[in-house]
């Protein structure tokens, strides 16, 4: 073939082709495409589209996830709900290990020594966590349980305890610290743990009390709400932590406390816009539970990052993970931070993107661009993309400018090899070195890989194939 | 001119012609459009676009409404706040007699009667009104005050007290009664007086020990927070409800108050997501009234209804009101309720349009449609219509979904008339007869007579032209 030297050239795909002229000097113009998926992928997509069980499969994990309900049933030590001792620490994402942890989950993790009273100073509790022994580490979810960002629980933590109504199942999540220098974020200094010896001593009693008064709240009628309130429910949560607030203070009121501790109680909660992500994380964790171990179904169940690797599980795979090196967000810094402090994506909040918020339900929450960075238009344009890789609307959850259209709901690993669509995770942004904090907020996506692996594994699932 | 038998005609404009060939048997069809001006209005328009005065009175009057900012700095009396005896009623919109009074109005003025202990039943209230001496009737607007529906303030009741702190101007507010069977909406019954009764007793001096110790509240802020978050300020609320009982909460809980009392006042609040409205109202009013009386200006400063008038105030004609009938909402009704339900539009609360929000921030709320009719696009579509008859843009009320484009500002007397496109009002409905209450939510014009007498009173006041 032979171009006249006037001649650019429109690539797509491969950049073999487009390396190829422009080392001839041709002007080349590369266009973003993503093919749907490689040989291998197109292998098992054949194969898993043949599974006579999926399409049932699918259904009904479509249809649980929108069956389910979340209702804030008591607020209780995580000792307590989870059955842990001083010495076992949960962590957000797919297993891991001290030794490969990230600067912000080791620094969760020193902090909760300290906490629990197992080591005098940093020192000594790195000592013990270096060891491997005198402590148990394991996944939120293998608890019924998720923690945002680093998401380390332990046994003097209290939780929200959420109830299916329907089928009596739970899920807890810690109570939201705060911002800035937090454990969540990999802080434990001082001041992070004496926050937390507070919210043990007096914030989960008063919830408590408010809570067991009230007769329990509706996280999902506050959600539901909440998407029509510029929220999206995972970096912007401040109409569901209004409406939680109004929901719980009658109660706190009355419930006896000195007005004190109530006003505190009022304060803390007042001054943390994100307050309500550990309630939208537990209520997901609810739904997406509910779609575990259908033999043959390719929805997602979880999508959960410790820091180092990214994890996904699938339905028809059970509790199985499928981990690839997590991405570092795309976002936007606070103060004197840029992208050289951030930590490659932590924690279990993709559970809203997987449950069909969050990032999902981005066009219901335009105001939260001045966060996450991007524009209105994107929002806008990043929930119409979810459609194409999901099974579901959710009735329950609308957004109003899609024309009350319902949040994209119930993940399919085949629609996100066919389409090269990745689901959209908004997420805050952790400081890589342990005791930093919170350095950002942004937008970040999954690695394709985990998609390949666990599409792999369902076709090796499929019954009577060759 | 012949038609052939097969013809159809499209008319514009004058029903005259269509009427005529309709009389001939020919099919017509009359496309809506209303010009922009009748010819009294183009000699008008002519006259005023040629003061020399109009366009430095113009810009000052919308940098005074953009500079305004609204602080809630106290809740106290109207009597002390107003100078009003307990046989002085304040009411919504122009002026008006009881002799034409609708039904609704009529009902908040016995139940004021009634409420003072000016007479012991019904029936001698209204020999008293009808008598038409023994008190005082006036519009709020005349006082520095706004009222919502009927708008009837007494000396008993409480108020917000707003304050710009630049300039130290000052409006006051009602406090917002809750749903359903209330003064402000006409009915007078024993369980709407005794409620009036527990506001002044209890919820009136309980938040102003919360906003005293809280050093105010910054209204400004909320609303600019409250269009984030699905509230358009006028007939949707929530966000704006759940952003002040955050503001006052704490303080309230550390009021000394007894924790029965804290309780039932924000159960009361909680109850009503309008309870803002009579906070963006006076911050409105704020904005409204520091761009009166500008000559030359052609800036509306007041657009009000008392159920039987809609009344409108320009900058460069002062305090005068330019009225016409007003019009009955069109909207969505409650229960049983129909059209044939409905009172003419009442109420102050359109001071919220002239103050750039409400209607004219409907596409911040597109979740509003399910409460007062349209569809999503319609409520874009009526913010964009908006710029075309404003002057401004407010910086501190952005919306979102429109690229954080400022709430269409500052209105003028000269664009509505030029475009044709009357500002849109978003409203409560009234019942007609009085003591009914609300039997609906919906959307209203204003009537463009009111638009063309004041065009003609500034024509008038042009100097030096013949």
């Amino acid at each position: 073939m032979t171009l006249p030297s006037s001649s650019s050239v429109v690539t797509v795909g491969a950049g073999l082709f487009a390396d190829a002229l422009r080392a001839q000097a041709v002007d080349v113009h590369e266009v973003a495409w993503h093919p749907p998926a490689d040989e291998s992928d197109a292998r098992a997509l054949a194969r898993v589209s043949a599974d006579p069980r999926r399409a049932t499969a699918n259904a009904e994990a479509a249809a649980r996830m929108l069956a389910t309900g979340a209702r804030l049933v008591d607020v209780r030590p995580a000792g307590e709900v989870l059955g842990l001792g001083r010495e076992d620490f949960l962590h957000a994402g797919p297993p891991i290990d001290w030794a490969r942890a990230s600067g912000p989950m080791r620094g969760a993790l020193l902090g909760a020594v300290l906490l629990e009273g197992l080591a005098d100073d940093a020192g000594a509790a790195e000592a013990l966590l270096a060891s491997g022994s005198g402590y148990t580490l394991d996944p939120c979810h293998h608890h019924r349980a998720v923690g945002p960002m680093a998401g380390v629980v332990t046994a003097s933590m209290w939780v929200f305890e959420l109830e299916d109504p329907a089928t009596g199942a739970r899920a807890a999540c810690t109570l939201n610290e705060g911002l800035g220098k937090v454990l969540r974020y990999g802080a434990y200094g001082p001041e992070v743990l004496d926050r937390l010896r507070w919210m043990s001593a007096v914030l989960g009693p008063a919830l408590q009390s408010a809570v067991r008064r009230a007769g329990g709240v509706d996280v999902t009628a506050i959600i539901a709400q909440m998407l029509q309130m510029g929220d999206e429910g995972h970096n912007r949560n401040r109409a569901g932590t209004s409406l939680f607030l109004r929901a719980v203070v009658p109660d706190l009121v009355e419930s006896g406390l000195p007005a004190s501790d109530v006003a505190a109680v009022v304060r803390f909660v007042n001054s943390n816009d994100h307050f309500f992500l550990n309630l939208t994380m537990p209520a997901c964790k609810l739904s997406c539970d509910a779609a575990r171990g259908l033999p043959g179904s390719t929805v997602v169940t979880a999508m959960a990052r410790n820091g180092t690797d990214f994890g996904l599980q699938v339905s028809g795979t059970g509790d199985r993970w499928f981990t690839a090196p997590a991405e570092v967000p795309d976002g936007l810094y606070l103060g004197a931070y840029g992208p050289d402090d951030a930590n490659p994506d932590i924690g279990d909040s993709a559970i809203t993107e997987t449950g069909g918020i969050g990032g999902f339900a981005l066009a219901a929450a335009p105001a939260i661009v001045a966060f996450v960075g991007g524009t209105v238009d994107d929002a806008l344009g990043t929930t119409r993309r979810m459609y194409e890789i999901t099974l579901a609307e959710n009735p329950a959850y609308q957004i109003p400018v899609l024309g009350f259209r319902g949040t994209p709901t119930a993940i399919d690993v085949t629609r996100v090899l066919r389409t090269g669509v990745l689901p959209q995770i908004t997420t805050g942004i952790a400081g890589r070195v342990a005791g930093t904090g919170q350095v950002g907020a942004g937008l970040v996506l999954p690695p394709q890989a985990c998609f390949s692996a666990a599409l792999s594994a369902l076709a090796e699932s499929v019954p009577g194939l060759p």
